[in-house]
């Protein structure tokens, strides 16, 4: 499991039973919480929201302090009038919090960019690229997800897939601890760094990142944490027990943060980026711009951040952050595990149902995550009756991890409605079905997936027979008499059309 | 001026009458017009926000939108469950709105990118670099602010800068298109893309984009239109009056389109992403990842939008422009150009005021963006008193276009306070004070900025007493005993305690 950030970090922390109040309250504070959508039935229900590791619901706490703060709204990069003063502090404010979050020492610099962590990861991949150019090689695991292996590929060169422990069922738990060290030891040379991610968004299983950074520094490479997945679940610490584990780069996601609408992030050792010229260049990083010539600023974060940041966004992931870390990570991943735990339990007692990755939490510890396939039914198909006759919206296919996915399926001998294991065809598209959880989810919300679940295993003839494949390649089954047509249920323009008519 | 969209891009449009009442009703719709500050005198004022250049204010009606959106909220990428296919329909209808907004034909794709326009010519520049490397060459204006510049420098090579126009009082206009050809004929065989502002920062004129582009084409280069400072206030269609007249690439910027917090846009020809492997990498821009290749999508604009996309920021960008769009850009610009008229008379009739750039909107049209300076006084104790003195929040210095700054201020022989025109120093640093203008501001914002300036031009040793200059480079004047710290005004911190005090 990651290190708890040090209580020290989140200034004057409230007792216990407030902070339980407060997380409590917390979770009831989002958008899309009590939205209702037609079933197959004919009755209507509430949707059960359990896609959060593809994105989170928002915060609606945080964004009704984000609209007070607008009131101010102007842009940065100017002192004198009171707008763009209260905004330049704000937006200060906003990286301190978010390095403060990480727990992230004075030597650090916090850049906002992107709208996940896919802009950082291309961002870092880029800027150690240029940095360490005779080192060539990234090594990661197999278990990351698309954003955390095509960037090292594309602008590094070669990238080593480090396979999973065992664990003692013989399921896919953390990275290999000894096959990563054989892995550095035979690529030390062209080895730049190590990227990891801090928890699976396929099996949710957490890696040893402080452990991996050690290993990454004694090969004198640098060790890169994708905490997308991990940050709004378990605590995280840029630093380690010790220096030597401590993390060099961490980037996260403002929409996996309860913080849709705001940017990603990257924490990362403000020496990575000295002396280089930044990645993406223009207004508010130049000292001096002559027509042949021009300077760039020594300023982090602000070489970093070419242009008008988004603004909006970023106060909202600070107050979103500020939010959890004075209530508490530790607290949040307590009823998080417990939960979880809940779930695993609950749905590993029905009939047919295959979880992904250990079960172990004492050997491979997870999030709310939970990857799954029933016997007798494709993932696209579950997916679909899942929402249509119950309300309940889990994810499926291959949740941009496929090199993962794949691995998982081979190892179970079970391709998800995949003919052939692992190969695509029109009816079919090798996958999974992901449950993922939020803050705001609760043990009513597993029961209605568990209770829909058991009645598509048990009942799996009647529910294939409501359904025809997309034959499209796509793996999505369609229901052959139920649509819910998504500009039924809402249209930007007949919105703007709605206004103008009440405006004229 | 720019063409105007043809009106069968906005269906069944209402009645001029109508549409005028909607547009009144528009300007009420932001957040942020009723904020009042402490002013140096110890009363309060309604703050009068002329840096609309800088960062427009967010439209609270296209706000409000997206909030009801954002009860279906989920990722992308599927349309298995209700949230995700209503959000992945919303998505791309916010592409169609966007790319209606400018016009684009079915063979351009509307990408979003980055914060602003910083993001999307970054982008724009590296393709175009990689997809013609043969041409390392790029015309550009000296009108341009450094986001379309510095770009082209970093990842294309050479930078010519065109100059331009003087008008019949030999103050600076449009872009010299006889300057333009010549360059163009110069470096034929080497020009990439000629990239050209639609209107200034600086000084708010208008370029002839179409006629550029149809000279770019000539020679075999492309025209990249920059359109973060135009977009709000004039009509911009990617179709000339002949297709050797169409824009081949045009970037706006979503926090000057009145939606902070909103993403930059590209809209431009497929072809030019065409065969290229997209700069940046990741997650839903692939069709196939094994640990050893990967292929990329075809389908645009999925490719260039690698990751989880900024959806609500998306979604408020379209949900403005579509107000914009369906009250009409023929009448925004319609409103500001008289408004503009009126405040360069205003502003013209102030004793030792310097407008820069030319005034005769006959031969050089204008947005509402008016640079200048006061004859006695620095722009940055300017830009201080009229926030301190009279709630005026202005802009001031280089507006991020330093060569084009010190073009006019060298024209004019006027320095801004600068003790030798074009130098630093400690209490000097060349620039400029501007008001610019949102589709919010009334004739009442012009006279309150014209009786401050009166004000201060009538008495600059009185203002001059009442600052000392920060001395740090910044050319920043500080009031003597007046303070308005922003922590006061507003802070992250102190909202979550209030909202975690309220729940526990």
């Amino acid at each position: 499991m990651l290190d708890s950030a040090p209580t020290s970090s989140i200034a004057a922390r409230a007792p216990r039973s407030d902070r339980r109040s407060q997380l409590d309250a917390l979770r009831r504070a989002f958008t899309g919480l009590d939205t209702e959508y037609p079933l197959a039935d004919g009755t209507t229900a509430p949707r059960t929201y359990l896609d959060s590791a593809a994105s989170t619901l928002r915060c609606s706490a945080a964004d009704d302090i984000v609209r007070r703060a607008l009131r101010h709204y102007a842009n940065t990069h100017s002192t004198l009038h009171a707008g763009a003063r209260i905004m330049t502090h704000l937006y200060e404010q906003a990286h301190e919090i978010v390095g403060r979050f990480v727990d992230a020492p004075d030597d650090y610099t916090t850049v906002f960019t992107g709208s996940g962590v896919t802009g950082g990861l291309n961002r870092m991949a880029r800027v150690l690229a240029e940095r360490r150019p005779e080192r060539d090689l990234v090594i990661t695991t197999l278990m990351e997800h698309h954003a955390n292996d095509l960037p090292h590929r594309k602008h590094v060169g070669e990238v080593v897939h480090v396979p999973l422990e065992n664990d003692p069922d013989g399921e896919a738990g953390r990275v290999d601890l000894s096959a990563l060290r054989a892995a550095i030891d035979e690529h030390a040379d062209r080895l730049n760094y190590v990227a990891v991610t801090a928890a699976s968004n396929v099996t949710g299983i957490v890696n040893p990142v402080h452990e991996v950074a050690r290993h990454a520094h004694a090969a004198g490479a640098l060790c890169v944490v994708d905490a997308a997945q991990s940050a709004a679940h378990v605590p995280i610490s840029v630093q380690g027990p010790d220096a030597a584990e401590a993390l060099d780069v961490v980037c996260m996601s403002g929409h996996k943060l309860y913080a849709p609408g705001s940017p990603g992030v990257i924490v990362a050792r403000e020496a990575l980026f000295e002396g280089l010229e930044p990645q993406v260049v223009g207004g508010g990083i130049v000292d001096r711009v002559e027509t042949d010539r021009y300077e760039i600023t020594d300023a982090l974060p602000e070489r970093e951040e070419a242009g008008t940041p988004n603004l909006p966004g970023a106060l909202r992931l600070a107050a979103t952050l500020q939010l959890l870390g004075r209530i508490g990570m530790d607290l949040v991943a307590e009823d998080e595990r417990e939960l979880a735990q809940y779930a695993l339990e609950r749905f590993a007692a029905i009939d047919g149902l295959t979880i992904y990755g250990s079960h172990r939490l004492e050997v491979a510890d997870r999030i709310g995550v939970i990857a799954f396939n029933l016997a007798d039914l494709p993932h696209g198909l579950v997916a679909a009756a899942l929402n249509d006759y119950f309300g309940v919206a889990v994810r499926n296919e291959c949740f941009c991890a496929q090199p993962f996915v794949r691995e998982l399926l081979g190892r179970a001998g079970n391709a998800g409605g995949a003919a052939d294991g692992a190969e695509c065809g029109p009816e079919t598209q090798p996958g999974m079905v992901r449950a993922s959880l939020g803050l705001y989810n609760t043990e009513q919300d597993i029961d209605a997936a568990v209770e829909a679940l058991s009645d598509l295993a048990a009942r799996p003839d009647w529910y294939r027979e409501q359904y025809r494949p997309r034959l499209d390649g796509s793996g999505d089954w369609v229901h052959r008499s139920f649509e819910h047509p998504p500009e039924q249920a809402f249209s930007l323009e007949e919105e703007v059309d709605a206004w103008l008519q009440s405006a004229s």
